[in-house]
């Protein structure tokens, strides 16, 4: 097992991290930008290493910075948590180069996972499901016309190098289908030089369904079950829960035997998601695979029981799986909400400062991941998730119910928070019986706080 | 279900009750002192009524006015939880007759519980094993030496009028047993009136087992596993863990099976306990039965994942237990500390006062039971346990480093407590093997921090 690692993040995923390696008997440093000095992770690591100043491109994404400091420090290995240089390829290739371990798959496998449409041809040709579309690039738009035909409208048309929702236009039905292709063609070639397109069914309002995969350098594969993820604004996830509710027991041995697939066709090492989106006619489809621990990853650790974080560490350090799949037993429900200093009522805008006063929710099947303490700041440099409070209960209602509890004994004063908005959600009643798509919170925020608020004086509690 | 119960309790045990409560629906109405009025259970319940001041003969153990609270506040259960009334037949009996369930057994069973002697033959009667001694009342010093004799030195006189340990002797051989009977004996007519005396063999530093037990008033009855809580100081538990190390799987199936034959011979009612004393050879011995819900159930909660308070309610209001025997499944090792405002190094003399700033460890594994928040006092007049915090993991081991992580990240200032002295218990060698008896902490408290010290040393963590 090593003796020392780094830590190349901060906030709750850097005391995750922090707190395992030390139950492991890891000596931690942590690197950490001069915002940052008085952070938790920066006092309980063994040692601590300031990397450069805000923002994170002069510090946690100073790919120099933290391998000088992993080397000065004597570290064997680099945690990178998510975000920053998570799924970053050239990174891992930069620790590889210099004998240190990425804790993570290797550079190779995070830029296959990387490229979206290498990653779904690669899926196509292993028998995982992908959104139905063309096969590579199109000739014209009488091309897409045709399998537009084929796959039913509507229909999105891609550029093959595009990203961030560049190069990419809808096609509602026949009639604009030219315009599209040749409007997304124009841009594509505009933003990257290249005019290669392709075409994908669009599904609309999905859940978003993800598997938890661990795979050791010695080629066990295991799933640890499903998450439902599909309470997101602009693709950020806001709530996760697992098992998903909306599953039937055929869909999810599917879904789980797809994601193991789709693992074992890449040879898949350390902790990953597969992600699928789930239509309304309870098809799912390969979207990407993610080659790093999640945000919502406590969820699955609730219901089995597993550490992911240990994990990942272990099959790093050249071990094998602590589990097979026959170990893994999924029990209960686990729900996650994520809490944000951010105003709901003013379009969710960052609320950083001080928190001078904070009061965490505790006891059974109550889980909290955060570095705050009374008196910590809250920096507008970063991501404006502080917490994550965690419950674990026998079934849904039971969790939803822990929660609500939960959330109305959380105190974080001086900033304004989502809790009160989560909390709410709490009592919805689209939520409350699962009904809950990846659009939902694109409705009005008002109107979803109106209907809480209905449900919640309905409610006994 | 219940509507609305009080709460007759304060601090920890309060807040575990209230947010169970909450959770299944339940409005809550917390009874506290006037010296507890700033304490979290007054803010967090749905009411709160105060039912005089400190000390607690005044305001937790005032039957009349909790009575009163509940019919006021039209309560249709009362909580007890540990401690204060909740072992007190005569309270519970008033319960019962002014129309308010009582959250535990009925007053008939506590009382019958509550009477050592009696609980003893009714154990043998039913099979279930007792330190040996002499059946019933000796007629003179003469019997008592000859059961002595039987039975094998050292032995311990007792009066059946006994508590406290007044009327008690120890004869270590056959020299010292007419003198120990009648010193006792003199000691017993004195305080009680009553010279009744009977004889036990005396089980030097055992192991202190016991095991959780459930039963409903449809007969169910089930167990949820032992605990070891053999680290205790003055018959007070300091830290308790789940299952028991010592145990070979034979003797762990005997126990929970005598636990169960016990339970079954009272056709017991609610959450239970039945403590066993092991000696060095292995064997076990029913010594007492406990008919409320024990301070160290967390430790259960974790391993077997079933919610001790919640299924106590559900008794209470007539429900079947939510779980079969065969549901019951152990997974993996749990461990807690007792948080206390205490200082070891001055014989464990208490500290009230203010805790300015408070930080507890969160994370994978992680539970904190306390009513503690930043700026809360302390009281004198109360228990000095501030806070439990409960360890899961796979392992002992891990859960051990995972409990020395846990204390070195929790931070409670303004007060002394046995948080450093906890800690090194966990590098004790002794400790981590599993060698300590209820005799261990009654070693030298320096010797103790000194090995752990160099224990600690001696480890990488």
């Amino acid at each position: 097992m090593f003796k020392k690692i780094l830590i190349a993040n901060r906030g709750e995923i850097a005391m995750r991290v922090l707190r395992c390696a030390q139950e492991m008997g890891i000596e931690t440093v942590v690197a950490y930008s001069s915002e940052d000095a008085e952070t938790l992770p920066v006092q309980f690591a063994t040692e601590a290493v300031c990397i450069g100043p805000a923002p994170a491109a002069k510090s946690y994404l100073n790919q120099d910075s933290l391998i000088a400091a992993a080397l000065a420090y004597h570290c064997e290995a680099i945690h990178p948590g998510y975000g920053f240089l998570s799924e970053n390829a050239e990174f891992a290739r930069k620790c590889e180069k210099n004998g240190i371990i990425f804790i993570g798959p290797s550079s190779r496998m995070i830029k296959g996972m990387g490229d979206k449409q290498r990653a779904r041809a690669l899926m196509k040709k292993y028998g995982v499901p992908v959104v139905p579309g063309s096969d590579g690039v199109l000739e014209d738009w009488k091309e897409a016309a045709r399998i537009a035909e084929k796959v039913g409208y509507p229909v999105l048309i891609k550029a093959s190098a595009g990203g961030g929702g560049r190069g990419m236009r809808t096609a509602y039905d026949a009639n604009e289908i030219q315009a599209a292709f040749e409007n997304a063609q124009a841009e594509a070639l505009a933003a990257f030089g290249d005019g290669s397109m392709y075409l994908e069914k669009l599904i609309q309002h999905p859940h978003h369904i993800e598997v938890q995969i661990l795979g050791d350098r010695k080629g066990h594969i295991i799933h640890l079950g499903e998450r439902d993820c599909s309470m997101q604004r602009r693709n950020q996830k806001l709530l996760e829960e697992a098992p998903a509710k909306i599953l039937t027991s055929r869909q999810r041995e599917a879904i789980h035997k797809a994601a193991v697939r789709a693992a074992k066709a890449v040879h898949y090492v350390s902790a990953g998601t597969v992600e699928f989106v789930l239509d309304k006619e309870g098809n799912f489809y390969f979207i990407e695979m993610n080659t790093r621990i999640q945000v919502e990853h406590p969820v699955t650790e609730m219901i089995t029981g597993v550490d992911l974080i240990r994990e990942q560490i272990r099959i790093a350090a050249g071990l094998e799986l602590s589990y097979r799949q026959s170990d893994i037993r999924i029990s209960g429900h686990a729900i996650e909400c994520r809490i944000n200093a951010e105003n709901p009522a003013k379009n969710f805008a960052p609320c950083p400062g001080s928190v001078p006063f904070l009061h965490f929710p505790c006891g059974c099947g109550i889980r909290i991941e955060s570095a705050l303490y009374p008196g910590s700041k809250i920096s507008p440099y970063y991501d404006s998730m502080i917490a994550k409070v965690i419950v674990h209960a026998p079934g849904r209602l039971e969790a939803i119910r822990k929660m609500r509890v939960a959330l109305e004994e959380l105190t974080i004063q001086g900033v304004d928070t989502n809790v009160d908005f989560l909390y709410l959600i709490m009592f919805n009643s689209d939520y409350m019986v699962g009904n809950v798509d990846t659009g939902f919170l694109e409705k009005d925020t008002e109107a979803i706080i109106r209907w809480g608020e209905e449900s919640r004086k309905q409610s006994r509690r």
